[in-house]
């Protein structure tokens, strides 16, 4: 993780300047506050700003159903609930910003999720930091045979090796090759008098897409989950799952109910098809079911053997 | 105004359950947090939470642009910058939250503003507390002669008089039935034990458009001075724009640099067309335009003579 | 259903206007295009235009999938296995146009899906016809008793029938002084020239919340299948149900193979939450699972039960 | 411009495939439906599918005004009034879908319009094309000296062609070790068998940002002209810029009522601040007004001056 000292001493800064309010607060975001959590090489993700918690989720549920609600016990309790009926409007009264350091093949995923506000570093304006992403070792795997998005085997010896050699140093040449065009020294003078440097713009069409950016994303607690719940999943690539991952962890601090209710209905939970569940009743039912007269084809049969444990 | 004394108590418990926090703190809205404004006969609008400040504009504008911003000299003039040229993401970095009492025909007015998240109260789930809307007498106004949307002359005498009884009349005689219909007492036991009631969901349809209703309503500070701008415009229906008023109130609590470049570059700004653009320059090259060579219609052309201060 | 006679005269004129396209044609829509469909006692919905097809939805996948589509044998397994796996953008790329005319109660639950397009009558420039909503006898019925927004047994005798002559009485007596408040004679000349009538923006709220207004409602494929989803739910308020099943038939005609798939993965499907699926694990690996050893609470095992066809 | 022979086989034989519909067809988007348009090097921007016309809009308006809006004469007229005041809605009637090919950093702007609807060629599942975007030589310029974000003077010379060069290079040079690293032939088979070969999704990261791209994106006419304002402004980045230049013919071709409007009121319209207003009232009346006792910045002060013909 890279953060100048600059921004360290900010964060520092910030972590000592407490200040009353009359908001709802969160004592697990604040203990986490403007800390970044490392992520891939040179990345982090860390949360600037939230609003609400779960108490809020309460507030807006109550608001809407009235006295309708008196009879749920606790607020636990009415979480779990609204969760579970895809209730989603309470959660959207959450709000959470985050500051996010990544690299660029990981934002082209990111920014696809459009129900929520993007502030992006603009190479158009400033000069891009010498920081790109090399996979770790383990992380170097081969085509997938069987999912034609996925990873196979980790590679290993030469072919490894030689991979690596070649990421770093094409990162390298064409960062070299954009900092010899823009021909910018530290402070805005030319570093070779005799030439005129490549507008911004321009000269950063010849970095790589493992070249990393920051941006502050800002969402609402439902949208929040609907990200995680994409790209947290096994078969989101390994890249933005490790930030879905560290996100996990800042909702866990920021509301605890939600994201327990998270866990049981959408992260672990599982949807069974029309056909898929005329199955399960059937063999409940104690009827020796068999893929042919399943009425699944062989793939979703196969998927539901794994889900209900009966394979292999 | 209508607060029931538990809202009352909740707010006044609210105002004084101070906390720390490390977040950006606006003190402006901080003193007025939880304190309803009164809007019309028995509506309010009050902020419940809100994230960010000006300083958080600042900020986000600065991660994008980077060392390019450098230059400008203070917060308020880089806040002034990004409005007048329509930047709008940094003002997306700021999120605020209001409860709302309002008419119904002025929450369908409202909602049609798709940007922001909306609980509101459902009477689906709940009885509808008997209070609606009547126009003060001095809002009881004609069809306009030459606007299809708006109000002509204040209606006096017996006509007024007659149009306000007919307007309480109507509302608690349908709501009388509502309440019949429902066959609900306070504890939820029937009030006719001989009856079996209607659902809430069926018999709320008899209730009139001018019931109040009430809603948490969410959004960033981009989209609420979209909304403001259009709400707050003299073009608005009175009903709605006194809302508006209230939240530029607000507004000026929360993010006073923002606000003040909102009414330099939005509420106060005024657009000219192509050839209105043409019109204006030639006036002042000196020439005599008249109406007839000027290549607007007759419609436009008085409208810019309005504008720029020339009409009779 | 009540279309005016210059309506009819203009989908019958609509309907023998063909003329040639280069872009893809929907059959199925083609047949029933301008049709109005009936729904309540005054509503329809009818579909205006629509942009795509089942062709469409592949079309889509190709571009983002490229040569990985190749081995999916047809357009069919395609597009099951598009909404199989929560695929959203391939929908997204077909929009559809619905002019739908509902009562007012109705349409404010319609808009709470934001992600469409809506161009709404308006009461503030023109006069509403004298239409309203009354339940037909065998939805008129009580509010339901385990079900705190549902309906329960249906109303019969006296009650029933004070109940809908309630209904009919306020919606004529409140239209009826809507009028006179308008003073608005055909030609737009006063009716009582002694009275200036009251602003169309303010007679207006006299209305009950079941008369019908109407609007031309346009959305993708990916979010029209979500309002279907939740709102031809057993749980969705009778009277936009009658709407969604209306349009689950324009749904079919428009895109069968998207259609089939959305009742397999969608309509027909069920969710088990983690520990839901814990259970049914254990029970199909011959485990007698109780109640108060599942894990679940009371509440959501009974529903598991009924889920799985062991409930009494 | 590159498309593949099966594209433009693909093209011919859509181009001659007409069929009738009951729908609104606009005669100059048939003519051109399916032919790209290139732009820059290897790109295009071509319609591939459309719903509604310039009687979409009128129909959505008069549906919102009933009766009111008979007065306007012509559909012309309407919406040209319609576009004046900011009527957002009957423009979302209309709906247009591109397939365009565009460099990943032209994708990367593009993509931060969020109402939109994407299905972009994905790199995780397939194999990108070797193409990338070398400017031309009358593009190649340095960073301008008064705009942190453009492009001042043209380079020439040695400068010019290193750059050209280097570009070219580091593009190929990346492109090979891509095309090393996944170790893919033609048919899917190893180039060299020794090797395992990159997963897609990793390997796709050594390529620069002016690799090409392709996707389909679909947006209402509204927002299609929200885009084309910010896009075809003249402080875009020319390389996006071009494509909004092409898609305004698409404009013109598609709705030329609202075209030529969106010219009048979005394209060649200024907005004056509130205080701009002041100024050019003050130089109407006579007065000769000075940037010291103007109220405005310097910098708004020259940008009027400029506005209004007065300066140099």
């Amino acid at each position: 993780m890279s953060l100048t000292p600059e921004q360290q001493d900010e964060i520092k800064a910030l972590r000592v300047q407490s200040a009353p309010t009359l908001r709802a607060v969160s004592p697990g975001l604040e203990a986490i506050l403007y800390e970044p959590m490392p992520v891939l090489d040179h990345g982090f993700v860390r949360v600037v700003d939230y609003m609400g918690d779960d108490a809020a989720i309460v507030q807006a549920a109550r608001v809407s159903y009235g006295r309708g609600t008196r009879k749920v016990s606790d607020d636990k309790g009415l979480i779990r609930y609204l969760m579970r009926h895809f209730h989603s409007t309470p959660f959207e009264m959450c709000e959470i910003k985050y500051h996010v350091k990544l690299p660029v093949f990981v934002a082209r995923q990111w920014i696809r999720h459009r129900t929520a506000n993007v502030n992006e570093y603009s190479a158009r304006y400033s000069v891009l930091d010498k920081e790109f992403y090399i996979p770790a070792p383990d992380q170097l795997a081969a085509q997938s045979s069987n999912n034609r998005q996925g990873r196979g085997d980790v590679l290993t010896g030469d072919e490894a090796a030689q991979i690596l050699d070649l990421l770093k140093h094409d990162a390298e040449k064409t960062y070299r090759d954009y900092a010899w065009m823009l021909n910018e020294g530290e402070d805005g003078v030319a570093v070779d008098p005799e030439r005129s440097g490549l507008a911004r713009e321009l000269a950063r069409i010849n970095l790589t897409l493992n070249t990393y950016t920051q941006w502050y994303w800002k969402t609402d607690l439902h949208n929040l989950m609907n990200f995680l719940k994409l790209r947290a999943d096994s078969h989101a690539q390994y890249e933005i799952r490790v930030y879905a991952d560290a996100m996990i962890q800042t909702l866990d601090a920021w509301v605890p109910y939600a994201a327990e209710a998270f866990r049981e209905y959408r992260l672990g939970a599982v949807q069974l098809s029309a056909t898929a569940l005329t199955v399960v009743k059937r063999m409940l039912a104690g009827e020796a079911v068999e893929a042919g007269q399943s009425g699944l084809s062989k793939r979703e049969w196969n998927e539901l053997m794994v889900l209900i444990g009966r394979s292999g």
